[in-house]
């Protein structure tokens, strides 16, 4: 198997964490995000169901990875880690009352004369349960435990030229699925076909480019659900004279591009047409704001300027920080672009700007996921960053945009 | 929004957790488990990226949803639950270093007067983290804590009709789209492309039933890649005389009914039709012992017994509890088809049986998804339980199977 990255790549990646590690005083980091783990060594498998841990020793040159046996060869195969240090547990400790995987972990972790250590875990990481925590440190009496939570996400937060050109590919796949999904709504359309469509496109990708499952589904609100963005989608049909919201992402290779756009089947509302110009010059605004040295704060301070003059305010983040990412977020959980937050812009940061609004009744989302650049800005995608109005419903085959 | 299940379903099932409370001697439940929330209440979004929690007091007879700003509409809209009920968190909790959204909770649990109960929580679950325990213990420093892990899940053990009537759905769902998908695959196609049929199968279903995602994306390990079950899929196409592994399930409203396959593109190597005729073999046998009385243990002795003749034995367990699910997995960590594993089997447990066999080079899987009934067994999916053959390579349009 191919690795998506040089091997010098990976190997800078991991000297990256050591430096954090040195920095934080912590001699054993347990990665468990299945993001951080794919980061440092290529890991590539739907097994995070299951504990799964990545071993990074700071006097040792290469990590350890420990999963359940039915993953070990997957991890030889997808990884640029020696076999040797590939090791597996037993089955009997899946889903199971009385064995746990950290039992074993912390076992070889005594046997290799590392059980005395000062060990960083991701206290704050879905993967890693309160359980886990409690098991690993029964099995480790003599470790002195840190807590190293997004220690490995902060590196990943300046992203690679290598890292870039993937998510360029993720925003061609976006742009051409957002494009056809919106050509295929129509009243009467269901929205699980809507959402089918979306999805064929997302993993069918470009002639060039095959398309990876993005971390989220897709989210499809419709009517006065778009007041509420994480729902998914439902067997009814699309209705006329309806707004629709949908939120996902290109992912080429784990790597995400994020987008969101609001339809309007039939003639928008006053409103929602006002509102929709409102955002669409709150982003405008935003995106003006953005060269390296500018914080996410600043970001957030023209966003917010912009869109009080009309009487509005956003109640939740303006965006985050993106790229590389499993299931359940294709946030990385470093920055975020609100109001205390100071991250200083550096060139190849990242970010999902997503100025939605949502109010008791209905909701708009128009998003952009961008590039810090030397000088400013670069877009991963170019379909218009508008309200889109379908007006002649009676064909299915040319849709118009406002 | 209409819910899913009658309402007094839902009230059935919150008496049927009550009654492991009390057994348990637990007060306050706090469900994490974004499958048990949806089991309770109805609660369906792409939210639980962030932290929330449903809270069951033994002495109260609604539950309280505790989740997102954005979130509180969609709990409102699709839970039985009455909107004072739904209590949302300002969006600063939110990826936070300082906030912790269990702070919050912690805080409304105190204000309401519970701070000093004897709390359940579900320890080994994906979305309670290592620091989520911490920061509830922080808040809640009267509370006396208990390991609550899978105890709504033991109540999801034994379906009701209309959670049978779902999974039958998902199974048609699943018996087209693989059926489809195996039609599709032939060798010069792309794997994502594949995968991009498979889900658009899936997520489309058929014109009665509108299929849900799945709680696992497709995996879809080809060649000796079919060692290693859980990878998903590349760019690369499909290579003449080689395996393909498929495993996915078709959902229907949340509902599970996974199935996987192994095709062979070309000829199959006799090594592979005799492995196959003995994991059919040892299918057929373990569905024979099937019947409300028999263990789980049973069953696994029944296969066990039924490959041993040939030389062969099976690491991982046989299979497991499925049904209602979000991602990551779409098992329910209740019972699992294995040696020490007693659980007696009664009428409507459904199961994933997954009799795979995974070698250094090559594997091979070919499951089957079960109900229990008064006598034996429902399967329920039709799609042929072999190894599928796929002949005439030149044509797309009519594969063959053996």
């Amino acid at each position: 198997m191919v690795l998506p990255f040089d091997i010098m790549e990976y190997q800078e990646r991991l000297n990256k964490t050591k430096e954090r590690m040195e920095k934080d005083g912590i001699e054993i980091l347990c990665v468990t995000n299945p993001s951080n783990m794919n980061y440092l060594t290529g890991y590539d498998a739907w097994s995070f169901y299951v504990h799964q841990m990545l071993i990074v020793i700071i006097d040792e040159p290469q990590p350890i990875w420990i999963g359940r046996t039915m993953d070990a060869n997957g991890a030889k195969a997808t990884t640029w880690i020696y076999d040797d240090n590939v090791i597996a547990y037993p089955d009997y400790y899946v889903h199971s009352d009385i064995y746990h995987p950290m039992d074993f972990i912390g076992e070889i972790l005594r046997e290799i004369g590392q059980g005395n250590r000062r060990i960083g875990v991701e206290m704050e990481q879905f993967y890693f349960t309160a359980k886990s925590f409690q098991r690993l440190q029964r099995a480790l009496p003599d470790a002195f435990f840190l807590d190293a939570s997004n220690l490995v996400n902060y590196v990943r937060l300046i992203k690679s030229d290598q890292e870039i050109e993937y998510m360029r590919r993720a925003g061609i796949i976006v742009d051409q699925a957002m494009s056809r999904t919106i050509d295929y709504i129509q009243p009467g359309v269901r929205e699980n076909d809507a959402a089918a469509h979306l999805y064929y496109n997302l993993i069918s990708g470009t002639s060039e480019y095959g398309g990876d499952y993005p971390a989220i589904v897709p989210m499809m609100p419709t009517g006065d659900h778009t007041s509420m963005p994480h729902l998914t989608w439902s067997e009814q049909t699309f209705k006329e004279n309806s707004p629709v919201v949908i939120e996902t992402a290109g992912c080429y290779k784990r790597y995400h591009v994020p987008m969101a756009r609001t339809v309007s089947l039939g003639e928008p509302s006053e409103r929602l047409q006002y509102v929709a110009s409102i955002v669409q010059e709150g982003i405008e605004n935003t995106l003006q704001t953005i060269r390296p040295g500018a914080t996410c704060s600043d970001l957030e301070a023209a966003w917010r300027n912009s869109i009080k003059r009309y009487g509005f305010e956003k109640e939740s983040r303006l965006g985050y920080s993106t790229g590389l990412s499993y299931p359940p977020d294709w946030g990385e959980h470093t920055a975020s672009i609100r109001s205390d937050d100071h991250t200083v812009l550096q060139p190849n940061m990242t970010f999902h700007m997503i100025p939605a609004l949502w109010f008791e009744n209905d909701g708009i989302e128009i998003s952009t996921t961008f590039r810090v650049t030397e000088t400013g800005y670069e877009l991963f995608t170019s379909y218009p960053r508008e309200l889109i109005v379908k007006g002649n419903l009676g064909y299915n085959t040319n849709p118009m945009s406002s």
